[in-house]
């Protein structure tokens, strides 16, 4: 059986916003704050920090956290909300701008050395485009690559994880998908270098997020795993299961089966909830999901999936997970 | 408490084909082998079915189906069958083939009064269109406007309830949604012309199928209903609930909630699934569902409305509806 | 022919911001300055302005308007923006908020008189709702309907154009398509409520504009005019054409053919485009396209409609349209 | 500059069928009918044709082909039309009928070596699942990588193009999009193996055409170009350009400036239209369009994406490519 680790990404407690409401849907809290918050929810073990948003001390945030008893799933590195980057961070054809990316990485996986983490979770959330012709795609994943491998080669001991996302903040990004991610991470060539899957981001790419993992699992690359919930057509990251559960269950039930060992990180954007409950649902909701993905029949099912008989599947499902 | 009645309409039996595979999924199967297996299933009432494609003598359909003790939820009409109509039936700019369309309707309403069904099922699936600039779309509102209430005025005592579905067979089908219903039907301005909602349709048209069902009730005008499921960018038709487990559990709420009396009928298209099977599971989730939406707690589920409240909704759902 | 005017929304000058870069994409500038820039922007005609974003002094702001010989293609009203209409404003279950957003419009009426602007642009975009089960959509519905009313009933003079949106800020709007504001302006049932079609809009709801134009026109309903290009997926407010170029054509077409007399407002967002710019070139293919529309032949357009020859009507708009 | 050559392919002259008429939308053409309709259409170098469907006799089928002056651009192979495949061709569990799969591919190769022929296209389009839980996605990987390395390895010289799709006939298919093609493809690890890519298929897997066509090119992989267009969300194989002009044009750009050499494939389905009317405006509107690829100021252009500046772009793109 595999041993998960749960965590609510800490940006889940800054105010979010978005172009209609600029001025953020609720008050800032002190991270002192939020950390005490992440600390009172019931089974959860930890949080994901961004560099240089979130902290830029190391030392004092690992204080910070012991004293707290929070673990930390990875670092994230964000190259994505200073709009110097709007056209590209890891793919800009400027030198300086791109060279600033990737020396963010660098620094990000040395403070994750001080922290005592081995993943550092990059989305190159900017590398992308919006209009046809806009962009050189040649030259955009040429300096993807090459800038993926050096940052993979800074530290072999840090495993990079690419988070994929097929769009927002752009309309396309390049590492779009779970086949987009594989092709990137085969080119780069470095063992430390595998893949984020972020559940929603997979339901927006129409994935199952089950298949995902098995995929990246196939080649040994499922590094990190993100969870949140969505309509498909948007990252709208809801709580995990409020709309897709029986895929969310799968996912769940891929990561045991799989024997993915590690951390799932929830990186739910509670706009209009308060972020303490809601992080408390969530982790609630997971542990939930975890047991009942366990408790499924997997002999049955097995057997099932072997001919594909969806109707006995479903039956199964209905009979395990629901109520009377 | 409403009384609800389960169909599963007979054309789940027919061999389903696609245009890749046009020979069909499997073999047809005989008129009363269809009929015994639908007497088979555990807790289903009745069928639906179409006019002319099912049954063209409703004395002899009559008494088969009270052979077996099925009722018929509603007669369907099919004006989308047949490559005569491949650019439009109610619409179509040929008023001989139009004038055909209208009798076909007529002469079903005729039969359901044979059958002694209340309720007629139109959907118009050939009336739309599938390049820019194809159509004169006001031409095409009038024709049908003027159509539906053609076939309305035939017979009062005959509730017409009109199907929307955003696309297919054509990529834009003309009442797409449910607000091109209410609207096609306040222009109407019959009594007797309502709409059916497809929840399979509601959700491809980026419905909350219980926000369009509670919609039609404030017109008085949900006349009839269809449930499937789908992965909503696409009418796949797939068993109730097997994606869409809350908005499905939702759309029972609703029912409950608005008193609503009649059928449910399933329309499922098991292309690889065995339609015995399939209508067995669909019945037994549906049951179930009913079942959970009745005992989640109104009380407490209306007051979390009030504010909106969805963190605790999320937690009562999951407390109430699955198992651990 | 149609008389037609062109605005460019005085919120495309704003820096805009999104979740992923809050503090916003650029630096702002002056009002006076986004009005010297409107005013240099050659074919253009106006600007459309929120209350009370953009304005709260109506007398100033006519001056600076006049002064730069810009009108007004309407009055948006903003009840969106604000943090405390997070969850609905005309639909919000707290009595005073509710108020509050019904005043807003009251008084943006008011200053429409002032600026001599005969219509009103109300769009309720935190009106909706997220979850599965979060909302009493009956309660909502009353809610707006009534609230559209009384805005409607503040000054018959002044026409109140109701913009349509199927998602964003929330995951779902209640007024989502050109279907559910007509039944929403029937349900109102004044003369001086009718609906503002955006392109953009009309493309994420899967309509095609055109038709939704002609729909609206049939019942007298379309009121104004917003313009922008997407994906279809989300509203991305691009350059009108610079995706679905026949579409785009096709709205214009319509507007000609339907005599629309009134203003097109540009409402796009160009996060990573300078906005002077972006909004030449927006005026510079309204304007083309206006003509191309205008040159295409009518009448056998017209004849290849009544038969739906989608592929003679593709020959017809390369041979117009397209170079060599 | 490349040397293209254009082809229909003959299944766009077989009457379609789809769910809703599944009798078919026209009238059976004969074989040698459809290659005469072929031949007279203006600008058409050749056809592509599917082994077993199209024809099961090479020499028979050159010899017709000669006569009538039409080049072959690939053999596509049929594993999806018969429904013993419903659940699986190349990944069925079942080892005969897999066997069967592949065992045509082998077939089809052959037959290609005697038409004088070098690509064949592989359409898994049966491989993969509908609803969640339904398969063992690690087995169906598994069998998928060694069944197309199979297939490979009976003849390198015979290139191999695996056509990827999302959806279509099952909900979800394996290959599913340009990175999941490459991700196959670099496993199978064979030169002869590459990609087809479908304008179409890779509209709905939400990617822009060119882009995916520039990252296969960066892998040597891009074997084979079908084309034709659709809203994004189903592969409804309509006239290429007909709604995403801009992006259809850019897809010619791209291959001009890659240097793509051999054939672009239509493989649009005529629904409702004329198959020669239709198959003579798309190779109309292709020359046209690759024409005006050409024409584009590239030099312009490449400066332009180097900062990716969208608004001079489609200043640059409406000047060049629309009228007056």
């Amino acid at each position: 059986m595999s041993e998960l680790k749960y965590s609510v990404e800490l940006s889940a407690f800054w105010p979010p916003a978005d172009r209609c409401v600029p001025g953020g849907y609720r008050k800032p809290m002190e991270i002192e704050q939020m950390l005490d918050a992440l600390a009172g929810i019931d089974g959860l073990d930890g949080t994901e920090i961004y560099w240089p948003g979130d902290f830029d001390d190391p030392v004092a945030m690992k204080s910070m956290l012991d004293e707290r008893g929070l673990g930390v799933a990875s670092v994230g590195v964000d190259i994505f909300a200073d709009a110097q980057w709007q056209k590209g961070a890891l793919t800009s054809a400027d030198t300086a701008l791109r060279g600033e990316a990737i020396q963010r990485h660098k620094d990000a996986m040395d403070a994750a050395v001080v922290l005592g983490v081995d993943t550092l979770t990059m989305w190159p959330g900017q590398d992308g485009f919006d209009y046809p012709f806009q962009s050189d795609y040649r030259a955009l994943w040429q300096r993807l690559t090459d800038g993926v491998r050096e940052v993979g080669e800074h530290n072999p001991n840090i495993r990079v994880a690419v988070e994929y996302k097929v769009k927002e903040p752009r309309s396309h990004l390049l590492v779009s998908n779970v086949g987009k991610a594989l092709t990137l991470v085969h080119d780069v060539g470095l063992a430390n270098v595998g893949v984020c899957l972020d559940v929603g981001h997979a339901l927006i790419a129409f994935e199952n997020p089950g298949e995902s993992m098995a995929l990246l699992d196939a080649y040994d690359r499922l590094f990190h795993v993100h969870m949140n919930d969505n309509y498909r057509e948007w990252d709208y990251d809801m709580l995990p299961g409020s709309v897709h559960l029986w895929e969310t269950l799968e996912a769940f039930y891929w990561m045991d089966r799989l024997g993915y060992e590690g951390w799932i990180n929830f990186d739910i954007c509670p706009f209009r909830e308060d972020p303490v409950r809601a992080s408390q649902e969530t982790i609630s909701m997971a542990r939930q999901l975890m047991r009942a993905a366990r408790e499924l029949d997997h002999d049955r099912l097995e057997t099932l999936q072997k001919t594909g008989d969806s109707v006995a599947i479903c039956t199964l499902l209905r009979e395990s997970v629901l109520k009377g």
